[in-house]
């Protein structure tokens, strides 16, 4: 890469993504070198400038990492390596953390150094003054190593406020060593986006390089934090695609990349990528294995989920009533919450997939909204549970036939004596176009082998069924008042690793709302499978 | 209430929650008239000054929940019903949605009216001049009602920025009809904080009443929006305690109050209440039923959790280091550290109910702490469930004695065939004093049944069990991910008619979970009844 491209790249406003490195210090966060290649292409297809993978003189596994990724040819983005500088009284030469940092062999490195006179006496226990050779010389060792250098300033606002002028000297400090951006950090995630713009302005002023801006979400705002600092001449911008990081998160680069792409007119990523941002940010997620907030800016589930009835009826005037973007600027998508408000036009919507012809005032559609409405009134909700909400369209319409038939089942439960485990069974006979199969499940409860044993019963007809896995199973006591005679609803999520749905059961007894929840979601993703496979023919 | 009162409270920084309200509208929530109650007993407690509590015009239910809370004393909050203009065409008087709102019996009322020009034309169809005659007349009516009218203008920022003369026409339109107080709704949640602190400025100068803001999170900015609102000089803020809402929810005031009373220096709650904040917004997350973000800043479960080794290195050293607040002054705990600090003073409490001259440093307490701190790992919550964490000291104090020995009991569920209801029985042997009692029951699923075999086995042996109702019943589905075999929580409230006690048990088995939670419930009750019986002796 020539001189001047890095200048640019470095020049002009790009994300620098550290879902890999400070998002995997959040709880419950941990990736194999094999999921970090995944995440790699995600980010890279994304288009994001830099993707800082690892800190390889902290976490050794790192290195192999680095050998591997130099497989994937990337199109867009840039790995970086993430380092400190060198440790006190000795030259960065001789630091077995730089010599790390060195052999994951990245053009670009990333390093960070204390700024706040109060970490570099207290934490680091240096004096100021050998702090200021630390970062000088680390910067200048990594650009005679040849490496384009990314000076993060920890604690640069903390630091600023306490001693503005020593805060400064670290960034000059920086700068004389030859940092090629000098990137501010909420390090603690506490600052305002006022003070955060502000301070942000003075070091733009101040230095002749490009400013980058790196906050973590500790009073809620690293999102506004860091759009303050882009107005405040900030033109790289740190954080993590969903928001993964330590305590409350790193900055959450999906809602930023939409704020600045959409709201504020400044393309940070290549043109048209900013539309396929919720499926990038859902395949993270997935990678990570975890689960991704509903609510979450742009990307979420209910994103653009509108359950008022008034809002409802508003929306269909026109979207933009209730919509701040429209949902397919950022690839996500509109729902209705399926609610008794909401009413007919969107389940006119719904059956249109099945008949395109059909009117509003077809009896069909009445029969549906009037199922719906009794359904609803029994403690059913359809809201989220697009699985069932479908079969229940289909059912009405014609367009359904049971994947089996159900001779019975039966669970038992077990406390043998006071000192054994609990231990739950199920046995079940279904039948298949004439042919029955028996077969029984053990589990932990009685639910778990319900599930176990009518999964063992369809595979033997269904070999598709082997590819549901359940991945999210929540209880909701309807009317709690009637305590252990109460009605409950159970909503089951199930993915194939391709699509993702949700199906519920009610009844006051909770093995059988988890039965109907379990049989909606085999029967759903059985009709996916033939709708796939005989697309051709229909 | 005096009229100056009115006055100063409007005039003076102050928290409007519409959990209730506005929150109800976010997916998966739905409140009962009792749990209703419980939000309006915490959000009390907190010192919020205001509840919205519902919409009595669009939902007729909330009428009956305005009459039952009228039984409550609040000691900080006012109540507030929310409703719109009058319906085109008609007078105040005669809209039914306005005798509804005045039907729920409340001082203060809060009315949302219409500022985007192009929302007037084509969503309200109405000409401009009559939305203004609507707010003019709909503010004048509530005045001569005798109410407080706050007015809550809808897309105000949107709306100033389409058409800026005819949005603050819509405010004086409001402000002429006696409107108290002037609250600026970001309604699609999509403007950014510089701009929001410039428009609200404006109004606060414009105008000559308290301003208010009301803000959404579409764009991942309504904390950041809140504040910057505060800023520019509006002084009721409005959001939910913990985001409730449609799309991706309101502003969390959780948030914001932390923000403002422990940043800003501005405090909105009475003294001393910020360090609860974190117990009540764990309070009606657990209400609600849901399950609140563990990294929700201030009050979330990891928002003082370190990772990072050196983080935590640096922790030891000086707490500040990586922490922009002190957990403890909202309430929360850091995590990495002994959580026993803060539990212990809660537990020295409760021993000395048995042993008051029990010191602070005794073995026992250690025990204790101990003890629970496993469970806790486990997934147990005792916040809430006193019966089962009283029965844990007695339990660790030698305070206790089994009621009864469980031999075994076995539970069937079963669905003899596909037309058949399910059915599920119970049979349960126990032993008393070495006299054995064998019963069975059966009920609507499984733990119903239990419930009925346990309590006729019990009942000949302590007639006072026939006094226990269990009135609650709640199942958390734990770690959701392992779906069917998930670890589960299920808190039981029972009440004997005086008392009320809540209990829990934990499993991957349900039944098991149910089963623990039943015990302590019963044993609860048993112990309560010898407290009282042989008091005169003890």
């Amino acid at each position: 890469m020539k001189k001047n491209d890095t200048a640019d790249r470095l020049a002009s406003l790009h994300i620098f993504d550290s879902t890999l490195r400070d998002g995997a210090q959040g709880e419950g966060i941990s990736f194999s070198v094999q999921d970090k290649l995944h995440v790699v292409r995600a980010l890279d297809e994304l288009g994001v400038s830099y993707i800082e993978a690892g800190n390889p003189g902290s976490n050794p596994k790192d290195l192999e990492f680095f050998r591997e990724v130099k497989k994937i040819r990337l199109e867009n983005a840039r790995l970086v390596a993430f380092g400190s500088t060198r440790r006190k009284g000795i030259r960065p030469g001789e630091d077995t953390n730089l010599a790390s940092l060195l052999a994951a062999d990245t053009e670009d490195v990333c390093i960070f150094g204390k700024t706040w006179d109060f970490h570099v006496i207290e934490i680091l226990r240096a004096s100021l003054d050998e702090n200021l050779e630390m970062i000088r010389d680390t910067m200048k060792y990594l650009r005679e190593q040849g490496r384009t250098v990314i000076y993060d300033a920890e604690h640069y606002f903390d630091g600023y406020l306490s001693n503005p002028a020593y805060a400064l000297s670290t960034l000059r400090a920086a700068v004389e060593g030859g940092a090629q951006c000098l990137t501010l950090c909420d390090t603690n995630g506490g600052c305002l986006p006022d003070a955060i713009r502000e301070m942000t302005e003075t070091v733009v002023r101040e230095f002749g390089v490009p400013v980058g801006i790196h906050c973590h979400n500790d009073g809620g705002m690293a999102v506004a934090n860091s759009l303050m600092a882009v107005k405040g001449g900030a033109v790289q911008v740190q954080g993590t695609l969903i928001g993964f990081g330590e305590r409350t998160g790193n900055a959450n680069l999906s809602t930023i990349i939409a704020n600045l792409e959409l709201k504020m007119g400044l393309p940070c990523l290549p043109a048209g990528k900013v539309a396929t941002l919720t499926p990038m940010a859902r395949r993270v997620a997935e990678i990570a294995n975890v689960t991704m907030d509903d609510g979450m800016p742009f990307v979420g589930h209910t994103a653009f989920a509108h359950k008022a009835g008034m809002h409802i009826d508003a929306m269909t005037k026109n979207p933009k009533a209730y919509e701040h973007v429209h949902p397919d600027s950022v690839g996500n998508e509109r729902t209705f919450l399926m609610s008794e408000v909401a009413g007919r036009s969107m389940i006119i919507e719904k059956i249109r997939k099945f008949d395109p012809a059909i009117g509003k005032d077809s009896p069909v559609a009445q029969q549906i909204v009037d199922r719906l409405k009794t359904l609803e009134h029994e403690g059913y909700q359809f809201e989220g549970a697009e699985g069932s909400f479908e079969l229940l369209v289909r059912k009405n319409m014609g367009k359904y036939k049971p994947f089996f038939d159900l001779h019975y089942y039966k669970i038992i439960g077990e406390q043998p004596d006071a000192d054994q485990a609990c231990t739950a069974f199920a046995q079940i006979k279904i039948g298949v176009d004439g042919v029955d199969a028996i077969t029984a499940g053990e589990g932990d409860g009685p639910v778990h082998a319900l599930d176990c044993a009518l999964r063992t019963a369809l595979e033997r007809f269904y070999p598709g069924v082997r590819e549901i896995r359940l991945t999210d199973f929540k209880v909701r006591v309807l009317d709690s008042k009637s305590a252990t005679a109460a009605k409950v609803r159970v909503l089951i999520e199930s993915t194939d690793g391709e699509e993702v749905w949700t199906t519920v059961g009610v009844s006051s007894d909770l093995i059988e709302a988890s039965w109907q929840a379990l049989v909606d979601s085999f029967e759903y993703k059985l009709i996916m499978d033939v709708e796939k496979r005989f697309k051709a023919y229909l």
